[in-house]
């Protein structure tokens, strides 16, 4: 079973995957790829995944057989494991939790050749669907503090496959972080009585130089400190502390999220990218303190030293340059 | 001028290089480092870096030019610049620090073919050597708070050049993980009143699963909780707060470093690596509670959605299992 350890010192929390475990020839020649090769997440090849969670399927459709357009399930090398209660020991002066969680894999569309950006947008809001419905069932599990949606799309960006699905993983212990965020923002809105992505949203909507888009509910941003070059930030208009559109109506943030990844395609030429969804911890999903967002980074740069060693990162592209190159992409 | 900024929230800085700005297409075909193409390091090109700032040379040779064997020489395209004041301003609630700072590179070996695993181990000597010495005199510019002095080796560790290279940055700020490091460690003494690190070094070497060599002043581990498969530490065993050696003798610390290196070279066939040395900061390098240390990470795993949401680090690999595997390398 994995675990998962604290370092001592600053407290950040690995994941030793022990189920994944390799040995040094394993990184020597790393696997390529295979395009056009056998794809577990196409339809027809459903067995070779673990048994579907959930799935978007007409009725008259068996689970875990074609016909479906949207499935959730379980990783087949998941980083934690399902099952089991939550032991917490100690070693001198480390700590380790034995490694409970979920880790589900969201297979956004049954065709191999589409992507966010190029599906339909009734498919995008389905996706956003799926999180949501996950999320809301993972949290009835008590072992669980935190639920984790995040998409890598491309393989310099970590994406192991190539058909299109984002992933989610529930911990036992809220990250790093998501804690430092939202202890920040509490603190701001202890002194300040304000929500501080609030203010942030209302200064730049002002200012109006790194906002990159905006639909009724929601406003793309290049955020003031991007660690990468075209980082973008999707946020909610009014203060929401939880992943949760309001009204549950998805087809404004489909909106801005399909338009943005349509965006960075054309002026990146279909660069590899991360995204994230940051959101309240379970325990406590609604407050006034923390406004939940999608943070967007294409992968143009690579970490390496300097920001290994400083928590800094080098960003060669000015966000007021980079959201208005966004602004005027042609879509 | 590069400026500084800090994000709001969270409070990381980031360096926007305007510099080096680039505008979407620099970053569609991201240029190929040429093998056996011109090196602007290699001895005869001296001309195309700027002025070298310290080297060791032969008395009757002269500055930028050939018979050294090892150079300093300011960065041709630097993150930060070293002419100017420091100016810090707001922009509504955001932050910015205008970009004052040093960027140094030391070109380790005129031998455009070793590297430091294969260098005579005098020249790593003499690699510590330069970075002492530069530390030293970069701490008597007041405007600067920290000196980083890190290597990347081959290009998927972001590396720009092939010939074996360190470079060492001063900053006006003192970066966010180290501020995180020294806070944590300085806890830990108010409440222990010994250092975390020693304590670190007691329960390892009297473990010594995680051990994977040590010689009379220094130790190298595998951390507990490695983000990184076959990361390791160097540690001097005394307590020690900032980088320099017992004595002013860099023979031991290049035996454990070269020798650490030659074992990854071994077990991982020559993988590209970040090595970060952490010290304290300038303002307070004689204090009982940090351990200046060097880490060290073969770049074999990607960091992807999952930990740029998280700070969490997914890794396959045990470091009890790295450890041993290290210390059975043939070499």
């Amino acid at each position: 079973m994995s675990e998962l350890r604290k370092d001592p010192i600053v407290g950040r929390w690995v994941i030793i995957s022990i189920e994944r475990g390799k040995r040094p020839t394993d990184f020597i020649s790393p696997s390529q790829k295979k395009k056009g090769g056998f794809c577990p997440f196409c339809p027809g090849n459903e067995h070779t995944a673990p048994p579907e969670i959930m799935a978007f399927r007409p009725a008259q459709t068996k689970p875990n057989l074609p016909g479906w357009t949207l499935r959730v399930v379980p990783n087949k090398f998941p980083a934690l494991q399902i099952h089991g209660d939550l032991t917490k020991t100690g070693e001198g002066i480390f700590d380790r939790v034995n490694g409970i969680g979920a880790h589900e894999v969201v297979i956004e569309t049954a065709d191999h050749n589409l992507s966010l950006s190029t599906m339909p947008i009734k498919a995008v809001e389905d996706v956003l669907w799926a999180y949501y419905l996950r999320l809301n069932d993972l949290k009835k599990d008590k072992r669980f503090r935190y639920g984790l949606i995040f998409k890598n799309e491309g393989e310099d960006a970590g994406a192991s496959l190539e058909h299109t699905h984002s992933q989610l993983i529930a911990l036992p212990i809220v990250p790093k972080l998501v804690r430092e965020e939202i202890d920040a923002s509490e603190q701001y809105f202890h002194f300040k009585e304000r929500c501080i992505f609030c203010d942030v949203i209302n200064q730049e909507l002002e200012d109006g130089k790194r906002v990159i888009y905006e639909n009724k509910n929601y406003l793309a941003l290049a955020p003031f400190a991007p660690r990468a070059p075209f980082e973008t930030w999707i946020l909610p208009k009014k203060h929401e502390s939880a992943f949760c559109p309001p009204d549950k109506d998805f087809a404004m943030l489909a909106d801005i999220l399909q338009r943005i990844l349509k965006q960075i395609d054309r002026i990146l030429d279909v660069p590899p990218y991360n995204f994230i969804v940051h959101t309240s911890p379970f325990s406590d999903e609604t407050n006034d303190y923390y406004h939940w967002h999608i943070e967007l980074m294409p992968k143009l740069t690579k970490i390496a030293g300097f920001e290994w060693g400083s928590g800094f990162y080098i960003n060669p592209t000015p966000p007021e340059e980079a959201a208005k190159f966004m602004r005027e992409a042609k879509i």
